[in-house]
């Protein structure tokens, strides 16, 4: 049936007149429901390299209410569901290989509270986190968590993502208070609570993080909220090794110093800043530093900072109290994805990522970087290293099959590499379709339990099926 | 036949030649299986005030592997299993009702690695926060979650116990990288990994975190460590009004002030440290703070909590920069349990703790002040009041079966208080067998959950069955 409805899907805004779970969602949804070709093609696509694939529907959900009564009559069908909020995952998390129904929550925009002595908010799954970000500027509050792309924080918790300053505020899992969830077979709960801390029953909150909507789907979220820090330092080091750069993170990471962004550009990735968002930084190593908090405590992390720099061969050692400064760095940082994409004009860019301890990163780092020279592919490697977690770009030819393998081999080596270390297959993307083949070699056994609770919550397998887990 | 055995094993130390569990058990164990009377009465009891509930046998394990034949060889004869840690629990969670074998873990206590660069190290689940702490002297680093009693690390990720200073440091939720759990079949699985953050899969670590044992057995711990700042500082000040001081609280943690303990004592609480401790404070709503960083930033941070505390009618802001004047208010604090008891000689003590959104505290305390004074029990009132969380100690003579029954009202009246504010009816105690009643009215539909889960993993309910979930 689903593969029936899938091909069908693939007519352009067929009348469907056999397809009984369309008319009944059309009855729901009247022009909410949408099986026009570019509209079913835009849904089954996001940031990835991954081929789109199409749902044979999107339904434009205004309510949880609303989902939980599609997401019951999927069940009712036998029809799958896929999640989108603004389609800018990384690892195939929207497309719908098995077709069904795809609801865009993007219309679920408002923002449902925001409770300022306590530092958090509850927001509508389709609020981007720029949006919030804006709707906040005259609390005096942010919501930290920056992927880079603007994307949904429905996404964002159901990807666990994370970003430039994890290392300070932690990620998604860290930061999400409680959701509202709509399960398999419709029924809504609220996880977690307003309360910073809880020991009551089984932690469902974070169960959803991260589970990519194969759990269920998260309508609402509830957030932390920081307040915006009275100053802010950037600063800027280059190294003569990548060995320096990496253990300067280590030595500042130990010293307890709260840095709130520490990023690692390597030589290649500076020269294609350089070019894109034209800047002059040596062609080595470097570190992105910011610091948050009074002017007293940013300055002195900042110094304290710098001198362990300079203890590992770090040079240029550059402040940029200034926001006008601060902001040309960090923008050059957020346009490393269009820097990369500008290297080699008509490419595709294909992300991953990996994370390891940070004892290991410098090594992790190197043999990558042997290895994609030796291979002969190009991917500039950026990375969130004050967590370890490091990013490859690679620059592909549409069609240039020899390669993608190559990318696809250096990538697979990548991962065993990560792991052969302590670490993980991904740290912020998620594992989506591509990265279910190294679950097992990860997590062994609690592949298991994985499956486990996957068949619990969702027997009829309809939840973004064929993401994460094979079942 | 749970039943069974557990009346057979309240005779002491029998030879149960008809109980082939038993027998089974003594193979696999020799001399470290007991069912002697006084070691399956101490392995029945907690620090709470929830009556001893003997298992049939204690099983004193040495590895993951002889846990996880225990288990396999219980879900054999059908009959319940209990981890034991340090006993230190408070709502009951290692009490054997329905009787079974208690597996107690004191025994697995080896530190299994210290990764001192990447700030992370793995203990047996035996190994007590003190014992760690010992261990790591001279590495410069230290485990931060410290809830009082010299508790197991395992017991304390089994209950997702915090204390004084989560505000700055987190919970065990927040600490715990990784398990090594022992499920209820016997299957060996580890969760999560040494990487500082990971989107690889479902967040196994968090559910078994809190889960109580009802989940499967927690034998290895991964923890983040932190390193031992270069200063710390203390500081107390009083207030005229419960509101001033949450006040203060309040405005101290919007403006990012990471206090690393921010303690609440009311008058009455204040009384009893006086006594105990023998100390002079004012006989007020007090603040007990504890700032942690470089010397020049723990010195800022209570500069300005001063200032803070001062606006709110905070008086006598004295601070203890000398380890000695900190270890001795700090000391004071911890002793709090015993201060209370000496407050009404021959009493018990039943601590149980609530957690609301900060705005609502000072109105949450205040009701429940006026509530236990109207009742007329004795109960002081502490608080992590950072994280919105405080804990009543109710002193009652044992036998006075009225005393009890008012204790029980406040006490329900305090936690539907705390859930009609948005707040949990646990911050850190968990639930054990008395907070479950009060889980359908915290989490709704979401206990539906949480019961589909246990009984995914745990079909037969064997794993201290009766604590959290009512199956």
């Amino acid at each position: 049936m689903a593969e029936a409805a899938h091909k069908q899907g693939d007519q352009e805004d067929a009348a469907v007149p056999d397809d009984p779970l369309i008319e009944a969602l059309r009855g729901l949804l009247g022009d909410r429901l949408s099986t026009a070709k570019a509209v079913r093609e835009h849904h089954g696509d996001d940031l990835s390299f991954h081929p789109m694939s199409a749902p044979d529907a999107v339904a434009f959900a205004k309510s949880t209410e609303e989902v939980s009564e599609i997401v019951k009559l999927c069940a009712a069908h036998n029809r799958p569901v896929v999640a989108f909020g603004a389609g800018t995952s990384l690892e195939g998390q929207v497309q719908a290989p098995s077709g069904g129904i795809c609801i865009d929550l993007g219309g679920m925009d408002e923002i449902l509270e925001v409770n300022q002595a306590d530092l958090d908010c509850r927001v509508q799954a389709g609020v981007t986190r720029k949006t919030l970000n804006t709707h906040l500027r005259d609390t005096g509050l942010f919501f930290p968590i920056d992927p880079g792309a603007d994307a949904s924080l429905g996404g964002m918790a159901a990807t666990s993502a994370s970003g430039t300053n994890a290392v300070r505020y932690g990620t998604m899992r860290d930061n999400v208070m409680g959701l509202t969830v709509v399960l398999a077979d419709g029924r809504i709960i609220r996880t977690g609570g307003r309360s910073r801390k809880s020991s009551s029953g089984y932690d469902l909150t974070r169960l959803f993080v991260g589970s990519e909507g194969t759990l269920g789907i998260i309508t609402e979220v509830q957030l932390r909220l920081y307040g915006i820090p009275e100053a802010m330092t950037a600063a800027v080091c280059s190294f003569d090794s990548l060995a320096g750069a990496v253990d300067t993170v280590i030595l500042t990471i130990q010293s307890g110093i709260p840095v709130a962004r520490i990023e690692l550009l390597d030589e290649h990735q500076v020269d294609a800043v350089n070019r894109y968002s034209k800047l002059e930084l040596p062609l080595k190593p470097t570190l992105f530093f910011e610091f948050h908090g009074t002017e007293a405590w940013a300055k002195e992390q900042a110094e304290l900072a710098g001198e362990i720099a300079e203890g590992f061969g770090g040079s240029n050692f550059e402040w940029a109290a200034k926001q006008e400064d601060r902001n040309k760095l960090w923008q050059a940082r957020h346009d490393v994805w269009f820097a990369n994409l500008a290297l080699k004009p008509g490419a595709k860019g294909w992300a991953t990522d990996v994370c390891v301890p940070i004892s290991r990163l410098a090594e992790c780092i190197l043999e990558t970087r042997k290895d994609i020279d030796e291979t002969g592919v190009v991917a500039p490697i950026v990375g969130h290293v004050g967590d370890g977690n490091f990013h490859l770009t690679f620059l592909l030819d549409p069609g240039d099959a020899e390669g993608l393998a190559k990318a696809e081999a250096v990538n697979e080596r990548m991962v065993m590499r990560a792991l052969s270390m302590g670490g993980t297959c991904t740290g912020e993307h998620g594992v989506g379709s591509s990265k279910k083949k190294f679950l097992q070699a990860e997590h062994g056994e609690a592949v298991s339990v994985m499956r486990q609770l996957k068949i619990a919550l969702d027997p009829q397998n309809l939840m973004n099926p064929g993401k994460i887990l094979t079942i």
